[in-house]
């Protein structure tokens, strides 16, 4: 029996109408999308050749050459087309649809007989294909441009991209499985597993889920495979090329069975990816075993090792998480795609349980610690996201080296812009989601969508000024069924009203149940009293001790130099907080700021680094604090914080 | 003229009788200095062969085969020589004396005809002598044997050692210095530059603090003498032996002229031993720019850049300084031999100039920062000194991944024990300073001592039960001439005693000065009352913000877990401060706990790791706090910190 319980309504029937995403919509279209066209096409000057679509020319043998870029660069120009495709699913545009059908094709010309496709090996390696599943990114290549396929698919009714895939991956089926004379293995960075599930629900091909679940439930088993194929190389690494004695399994996930993982552990993104996987195929399988595994990992994440913006991946050793309730401010990694990987994680786990626990995440994800990896100029972009920033550290001291406080331009090894972009194109299909009787409100995004009830179109609607106001109005479309509206963890009191009266429903899990019979007109409206409020971590967590974080509704909020001097640290919030809400759209139409007074150590007038205390001597002073995705947008980036001292 | 105003007394005429520093003396004594005997001469059962003595064996031809261990091997013998030196100073051992003899001995018949010494090229590239200053320690090891050979010349009266480096360094003077065809070059690991000063207050010869001179006046000019040199080795680095495009001046302090530089950077010991060279020979030149560069740097080092403990090397990276106020607790390097580095450039600092400004970093230094290194049982060591230790993290996080929560045996590189050796065994020679008509008593550790005035021995004593107890007594033997004693900066009130009347005598630059007539039986008391303090750090310092330090006299003070229990941070110490001292001689004799109440978050009890905040739940909890130096020395290590909450 499947778990999935509910289904998110698909992307082309969503719209969304709303002051904070529409914004980021224009920027992906606009910005991302158009410049990721130009770099996967060699036309950014300055920038070095991305030398992705050359590659698929020169595979072609359209070109002479050899191969350009990161041995995974064929996956830039398959995250490219995934996000054109959920651009066309929300804006359709003739043009963008021309150049990425000519990219299609250009793709099948690329790809040899037998459906292999992967333009390092068959430039620069042809003797050497799956004979690196470890390092070497086929598997994950395909990932994405299956993902790809099954968007392109889904957003134009075009199958030629998804034919294409197909007959890959039947290579791939070919070539490893538990069958004798295959290769009992699985990728090295996982990516595939998700979207075979996905490839599965486009196709209804069982032979896909088959495969996905082949590779999952084989990792982690012994022997190794990757020491094994290790050993076939002569122990020969690709990266750096020398020899290697041992694989780092717990790097990829790869040390233990999934179904025996407690702990999150190894790259971030990888993680996010494989864990997203799992949830899909449990759902779809039915296997609560693996359920388990998954929602075991879920707590792990975000129970134990998830920063306050969402963030995860505590070090830059690896991109990788390092244990549980280690969560420094200055010196993590936070990859941006790492919290895109756990929206698609958290997505998956709300599919078979419609629970807060994964919403308030997943919105916890998408306003904090996800679009804080791009610029609002839609143009500059983190790979890292710290929560704590010392710019003159950032330089100086090897801790934090990899850290930067401003956003630099796109990078050559480009995996996090186009993955927000793909995340923004997709964000409709995160907001509704439907089971047999009842409308799950996740996110409170303005949107106008449509879905099926007993075969007939419902339509339901919402507004409202989120995540700056908590003054929500829905309008639920004819039909008897459940309207199901989060209320987040975030909110200590809620009114719903329903025509005007107040209503008083039973939660479930997090969701206020609103069964009816539903009329044209009928107007709910759910207010959510959004104060400035203390955010603070359980004492476990070391690094923020005595400290707290302003978060107002599901946003967090960050302190800046720009704002508020130097040396952030030195300053003390108190209580009772006397923070204000203050609308400043200088940096984002709309933007709430947050205002109040702080208390800040001003009785050091001498040079010296210690002595001995005589109780402190302390100003209170205004300060200013801004919503953390929006930090580093300005001139004056010497410091940021989260976590203040309290 | 000569900066130069007071000398320290010789170690010959100091002798230690000190609870405390009598203790460790007997460590290095009867630990130390035999284990590093055997561990030289390969006799340790289970630890990689040193290969130390071995290595002269082969130079000398007794011995077939190659050179084993580090490039820098032929320092630990004179590591281990120069303690032999001085521990013969303290406490003669006819069969220890003979014992080095023989080493001497062997190290004569190493030296090669025209004086050349370093076994490593001698065994593995004759032919490469001097063509790597940069990397391969041949002045550093040049610099330790010379130390040795001072010492032990002044231990002894035997002159042997003497004169084998003597013959050496003339070889050096020989290749090194500003005419045409000789090497513009100096020491890529600083020392030399010291142990020159040394050898021409032993000798007499100028041109030994010529030489000296010219290496330090010749450092980071330009053209840098360390990218020609690699560039006439064709950029082959010695370390990893791959091509090297530049050399990191900064990491070894050539970056610039010494008068040029304003901060501390670079490799910490490197860093030291360097500075202690340039006081040493503004000191005996009279070169006042030199001196400010010194006094500049020594400003930089104390007022930015050093721990609480005396510990420098904030970074793990280059095992260097970072920048100003940039002293994270947990990440920290604080190697064991760079805080005995500023042992030695506080002392030279001292003999130019009297002021307590060095003297109590001197003190700070060698009653926490230096001891932290060994373990009481004078068996482990540890080379980096963290302020805050998370066992879990040293095994988890890379960010700490260097730090050790227990002390292991001795090491591979073996720097570490016998610096701290040398340190303990040449204690005597830190507390008293003569100049024409004053003694100082910098140090305030129980000893015998004599010094020479107007042609006559005069004897000087000093008892007590410090730094547990601020009560001390001085019996200054007959004579006209100032006792002057520090006032220590901790100090916030002391009361002088003559004869039992209270006196109220002028500071000079924080020395309390006694001018009289004395007599034989004449007693001095000084009372130094020591509360429990909370020290704190200048705002600027960001990880100290909101945070004390425990302090009683000199001694800093650290949390362990063994003692408070997990999440140390998770506590929070109040004012007015409860804390009391406790004699407790469980890990040392006479050692002083602190035993007093802290507030600790007992309020969380679910499993969440965030929540909004309704102010703290705070239970009163005893805690208990250690001396830093003594941390480590329990099973229970899990957590340690130096920095509480307040």
């Amino acid at each position: 029996m499947r778990l999935a319980s509910n289904e998110f309504l698909p992307l082309g029937s969503v719209k969304i109408k709303d002051g904070f995403w529409s914004r980021y919509q224009d920027i992906a279209k606009n910005k991302i999308i158009p410049y990721q066209w130009r770099a996967i096409n060699d036309q950014i000057p300055g920038v070095e050749p991305s030398r992705a679509i050359a590659n698929f020319r020169v595979a072609a043998g359209l070109e002479e050459g050899g191969f350009g870029g990161m041995v995974f660069q064929d996956s830039d120009v398959a995250k490219w087309l995934e996000a054109v495709a959920y651009r066309l699913s929300i804006d359709p545009d003739e043009e963008l649809e021309k150049t990425a059908d000519a990219v299609i094709d250009l793709i099948g010309q690329a790809q040899e007989e037998d459906g292999y496709l992967d333009t390092y090996f068959q430039i620069e390696e042809p003797d050497k294909k799956f004979t690196n599943l470890n390092e070497c990114h086929e598997l994950y290549c395909a990932g994405h441009m299956t993902e790809a396929a099954v968007a392109y698919y889904e957003a134009t009714g075009k199958d030629k991209l998804l034919s294409i895939m197909r007959r890959f991956v039947d290579l791939i089926d070919r070539k490893i499985g538990p069958e004798e004379g295959k290769l009992h293995g699985y990728p090295g960075h996982p990516e595939l597993e998700l979207a075979l599930c996905r490839l599965y629900r486009a196709t209804g091909e069982k032979r896909y889920l088959d495969l996905c679940a082949y590779m999952i439930n084989a990792r982690g088993t012994k022997p190794y495979f990757f020491e094994e194929e290790l050993e076939k190389r002569d122990h020969r690494a690709f990266w750096g090329g020398g020899r290697q004695e041992h694989v780092d399994l717990k790097y990829n996930q790869s040390h233990l069975p999934i179904r025996e993982q407690k702990e999150a552990v190894g790259h971030a993104v990888r993680a996010g990816y494989l864990y997203t996987g799992v949830a899909d195929l449990a759902a779809e399988t039915g296997d609560a075993e693996l359920m388990q595994a998954a929602e075991t990992l879920w707590n792990n994440v975000v129970n134990r090792q998830m920063y306050v913006t969402g963030a995860v991946g505590s070090q830059v050793w690896g991109e990788a998480f390092s244990f549980d309730y280690h969560l420094p401010n200055d010196s993590v990694y936070g990859e941006t795609c790492a919290a895109i990987s756990m929206v698609f994680f958290a997505r998956q786990m709300l599919r078979s349980h419609p629970d807060r626990r994964y919403s308030d995440v997943l919105e916890r994800l998408i306003y904090n610690g996800t679009i804080s990896g791009m610029a609002l100029d839609g143009e500059h972009f983190f790979y890292t996201n710290p929560l704590a920033v010392w710019e003159t550290a950032t330089r100086h001291a090897g801790v934090t080296r990899h850290i930067r406080s401003k956003r630099p331009g796109w990078f050559g090894c480009a995996c996090c812009p186009p993955n927000l972009a793909r995340m923004i194109t997709s964000l409709g299909g995160y907001i509704y989601s439907a089971s047999a009787d009842t409308l799950y409100v996740h996110l409170y995004i303005g949107s106008e969508a449509s879905f099926e009830l007993d075969g007939k179109t419902v339509a339901i609607s919402q507004s409202g000024n989120y995540p700056w106001d908590g003054e929500l109005t829905f309008k639920p479309g004819a039909g008897r069924y459940t309207l199901a509206l989060r209320i987040p963890g975030w909110a200590r009191s809620y009114v719903l009203r329903i025509n005007g009266r107040e209503v008083h429903p039973a939660l479930e899990k997090g969701y206020a149940m609103l069964p009816g019979t539903w009329e044209d007109g009928d107007t709910v409206t759910l207010t959510l009293p959004m104060p400035v409020e203390f955010t603070e971590a359980n004492p476990l967590l070391r690094a923020d001790d005595g400290r707290v974080a302003l978060t107002r509704g599901p946003v967090v909020y960050c302190f800046e130099s720009a704002d508020n001097g130097d040396a952030l640290d030195a300053l003390r919030v108190v209580r009772p907080s006397d923070f204000e809400p203050e609308t400043d759209p200088s940096l984002f139409p709309g933007m709430t700021a947050l205002t109040g007074t702080a208390k800040r150590r001003t009785d050091w007038t001498g040079d010296e680094l210690y002595r001995l205390s005589d109780g402190d001597d302390e100003k209170t002073v205004p300060v200013r604090a801004i919503p953390y995705a929006f930090w580093g947008n300005r001139d004056d980036t010497r410091e940021m914080a989260v976590w203040v001292r309290k």
